[in-house]
């Protein structure tokens, strides 16, 4: 598979990314948005999950399309972060229309960053703020790693960070991967920092190192005992999806973060996958398309969880080494 | 992960598995059963799934404990594979005891193989005989590769088959799998015959092949254009889970089914996991183990599927190579 032009999510046309983030707090926000609502669904797996608007995203409900999706640190508090999104939204008067008024559609989901070593002492929830923030930044660039909402993540050995991929199919179709990857498994399988998503690397998006040889994973306890896990992400497509086909795209997608974490969905993980559409290019081979959708959002999952790992960035305070503190060479 | 002694379903202490084919028809039925009822639980993954009684395997639900499971091949006919079981059980005076009344409670699930050369041009149905001789055949041991419910089955290269492995966790839990391989996707990654489950193999319990180097997996088309596909798995433990425990199991298995097909959970699988837990060994730690037993779940669930695809036998009018046809040495 081809990687698209910035191997980030935003490859996707129709979808913008911002971050906003407080090194103190050891937390942060990433919204996807873009110009205009987008076809959304989504897939929970994990065992702890955290989340805002979700039941609205079943086929059989009104709404069909999001103004925004919101991956947000802080645990239940960074909900909040969704409110801040929504008043950026209206002030743009973006929404749902219903009469007069306009309701921006904001489904978010959190990650538990609060045992992190950070400045977690607010009074005042900073998460609205921090929404806002990285809703005024969307763009089609934006920071991986130690960034947005991955600021703070943590793995079961390294830190853990926000990671992007993309890819183009033979048929046009183009599917990006954006994840929050904060799991009590880990991204790397081998001593040498090799990653579980090496058989999917695209060129050396993630250090090249290639497959490790470790046979024989010891079924590890949970590490991360003080706290809960969780990876949260968003895989999306420019292909014309309804709500059911986007829906299927995110249940593909779960594969990819079996794939690059060692254990994942477990049941102190809140693991889930976002799913957006932004509808330019309509199916060709309905079957064909979607199967390939599926895989292709897996295959960049996977890609974006390592990417998310291996671009953390070393910080004071960091209570887990970086990937590269540990592993780069010279 | 220790193996357990028969490295079979079967170590999980309350279980027994019988099988029953037919060579000529291609196709064939596997029971999971045990002298008493057992806690049962299923996650559906797949887009393409044929199920029986599963409804009544939500946490909610009246019935605890079902009397067996049922993996047959034969599409939605197969499905009929669950009155020979039933009437079996009936026979045996088990079931669901509703005044002076049994009602064997047997869930079940099919896979495709009605285009795989196969005798299909029956009038009556086969397949409650091939559910009544499986279970009457239920015992400790059973046959892997060309047996029961995998006896037609197929993958996106390779014959597919019956596949079952297990482990011992170090708190004395048993955990073990049952799996029929019917993919769309490969269970192998490289030309050598690899598995895609290698580094998660016991010993040489399917070659011992080591880890393909294979990197930069295209996108595969659907290979199996002709018909649907789907890979219908059963997890147990003798631990003691409530519904929900054993529906999070069952969640948890699914991440095997990812690292040993690629691709799989594909709008043309049916994928499904059931859970069954015995009750023998209550939990110690719900949490930890848990966690344990759903990683474990996960693990044997991928090997189980490598011993599936590698245990198959060549037959004669086979439409696609076993991998000891192609891949065995000498």
């Amino acid at each position: 598979m081809r990687r698209g032009a910035r191997n980030l999510i935003t490859d996707v046309a129709g979808l913008t990314v911002g971050n906003a983030q407080d090194l103190a707090l050891r937390s942060g926000v990433t919204v996807v948005t873009g110009p205009a609502p987008f076809v959304a669904a989504v897939h929970v797996m994990g065992g702890a999950p955290g989340t805002r608007e979700t039941d609205l995203l079943a086929p059989d409900r009104l709404v069909q399309e999001v103004d925004a999706l919101v991956l947000s640190g802080g645990s239940a508090f960074g909900l909040a972060a969704c409110d801040g999104v929504a008043a950026g939204l209206r002030a743009a008067r973006r929404g749902f229309a219903v009469g007069p008024v306009r309701v921006p559609i904001v489904p978010g989901a959190i990650l538990f960053d609060l045992l992190n070593g950070g400045a977690k002492d607010w009074d005042e929830t900073p998460y609205p703020a921090l929404g806002r923030a990285a809703l005024a930044a969307a763009g089609p660039d934006f920071a991986l790693g130690t960034a947005g909402a991955g600021t703070g993540a943590m793995t079961g050995d390294l830190k853990g960070g926000l990671g992007s991929a993309s890819c183009v199919l033979p048929s046009g179709i183009t599917v990006g991967a954006l994840v929050a990857v904060n799991a009590l498994g880990r991204a790397t399988a081998g001593e040498g920092g090799q990653f579980w998503a090496a058989p999917f690397e695209e060129g050396d998006e993630f250090g090249g190192l290639g497959i490790a040889a470790a046979q024989g994973q010891e079924a590890p306890l949970p590490m991360k005992r003080l706290g809960e896990a969780t990876t949260i992400a968003v895989v999306a497509t420019d292909a014309l999806l309804t709500k059911p086909q986007a829906h299927r795209m995110a249940v593909a997608a779960h594969d990819g973060m079996a794939r690059a974490l060692v254990p994942s969905h477990t049941p102190l993980d809140g693991d889930l996958v976002f799913a957006a559409a932004t509808g330019l290019h309509p199916l060709q081979d309905p079957v064909c398309d979607l199967f390939q959708i599926g895989h292709a959002a897996a295959t960049c999952l996977a890609r974006a969880i390592a990417r998310g790992v291996y671009l953390a960035q070393a910080q004071p305070g960091d209570l887990q080494p970086s990937w590269s503190a540990r592993h780069r060479k010279g």
